[in-house]
């Protein structure tokens, strides 16, 4: 990073422009450096790494932050970071992206089906550090006080000092008071499933519909784990990558080949 | 699986249940054991891991392929296998989840955007053996004759003898004739990215549009990797996952502990 200048900081989201996450996010992030906010223009959560092929999209300047550039856009979280990156800051190096704050828990398998998290990982992708944050809180009207410390400790961080290995961080928050929050842990994806069910229910024509839900289900969790930090009262710091590839399986499938 | 009766194999696609790959994976299947189909209802190339959280879905049975068991659902790839598996098939045991044949390579970075693979990525992530096959013929009249026979061979293979360490292949089949493939190759997800530009235009109202183009670019790949396969002639079978851990990273990033 150019320490000459202010750091140009990104700001996305899942949950929309308008959500109380974003406004925590961006709240801290002006504090740091120039912010420029691109966000959904509507609610994106579980949208996962979407992108738009088929139609075009759209943005438009938003004012909803008082003396910020931002703009709203029609397409996904990922679709968010492509525009930014690729016309509305096309000439300029963004040196960190920071997503969310998401109103619920992307930890474990969640992040597979985060919009916060994939916009971030879009912009890992693009080679930018990138921080996806979520408090473990689905309510709108949730606190993002503690939230915002740990936002401001750890962009400071990952502006002055970096990140090893890899551009992306999954960082979640417990659901306490920030005087009650242990500390931070650097973890690893920890291995809660969904238990899914569908709703069923009849349109106004008669027809069945189905609506997903479901509850997490989390196992007893070992120290390490993103859900044990959490669980026990520190937030979790998953450094995170795009290569799904399961090495040890590579060897132990070389019976594949024989065909 | 219980050799005492025919696999329950159940099959899926992110182009839709009207494209000609996921046809002739159904040609390939019905041979091998039972067949039911769970398909989205229109094309649903990017989708990623997205699923419908703020909508209910619906499903239709479908006679599209003569003497098997079809639905069309509105949902994305991963709300299919999600109907499938907690609605249509609730009560039974599916041996085996196979998606596509995508129309277009699903190698490298693209199983990030790919709803095919993400299909297959849903169905693993509850337990079930899963292939995501790919055709490297982004064209509607792309000749799958290779790909039929490479579906059959991997589908026998995972039914019979099982997959170690993981539950999830990345398939993807060079554009060559059948007699020209090599072979196969079980090896890692290569590290190609998307050069990306958008599109610019007007809607009718004179309202400024941006549309996603690109290419893909491929550096020199080393041997072992899906993208050096494809290059030299193989099909590639990357053994995949959804821990997007960066194992490495957690120790070398422990100075964001501190605070």
């Amino acid at each position: 990073m150019n320490m000459e200048r202010k750091p140009l900081i990104l700001v996305t989201n899942d949950d929309g422009i308008t959500a109380p996450g974003i406004a925590s996010l961006v709240e801290v992030a002006r504090k740091i450096g120039e912010v420029v906010v691109v966000a959904p223009d509507s609610p994106q959560s579980g949208q996962g790494h979407a992108i738009t092929l088929t139609s075009p999209i759209m943005f438009r300047p938003s004012n909803i932050f008082e003396g910020i550039t931002a703009y709203e856009c029609s397409g996904t979280p990922v679709d968010c970071v492509k525009i930014a990156k690729h016309v509305i800051l096309k000439d300029r190096e963004i040196d960190i992206c920071i997503s969310g704050v998401n109103h619920g828990s992307n930890a474990s398998i969640n992040i597979i089906y985060s919009g916060t998290m994939s916009a971030a990982m879009e912009a890992s992708i693009e080679g930018i550090p990138s921080i996806g944050f979520s408090l473990l809180d689905y309510s709108y009207e949730a606190d993002f006080s503690a939230s915002k410390h740990v936002a401001s400790v750890l962009i400071r961080q990952v502006l002055n000092k970096g990140l090893h290995d890899c551009k992306l961080l999954n960082v979640n928050i417990p659901k306490l008071p920030l005087e009650e929050i242990k500390g931070f842990k650097v973890c690893r994806q920890g291995q809660g499933n969904w238990e899914e069910e569908f709703k069923e229910g009849a349109d106004p024509r008669g027809q069945k519909y189905y609506w997903l839900t479901g509850q997490f289900i989390q196992k007893d969790e070992p120290e390490g784990t993103d859900l044990w930090a959490l669980e026990n009262g520190y937030v979790s710091i998953v450094p995170s990558g795009f290569d799904l590839t399961v090495y040890p399986a590579i060897d132990n499938n070389k019976h594949l080949e024989k065909t």
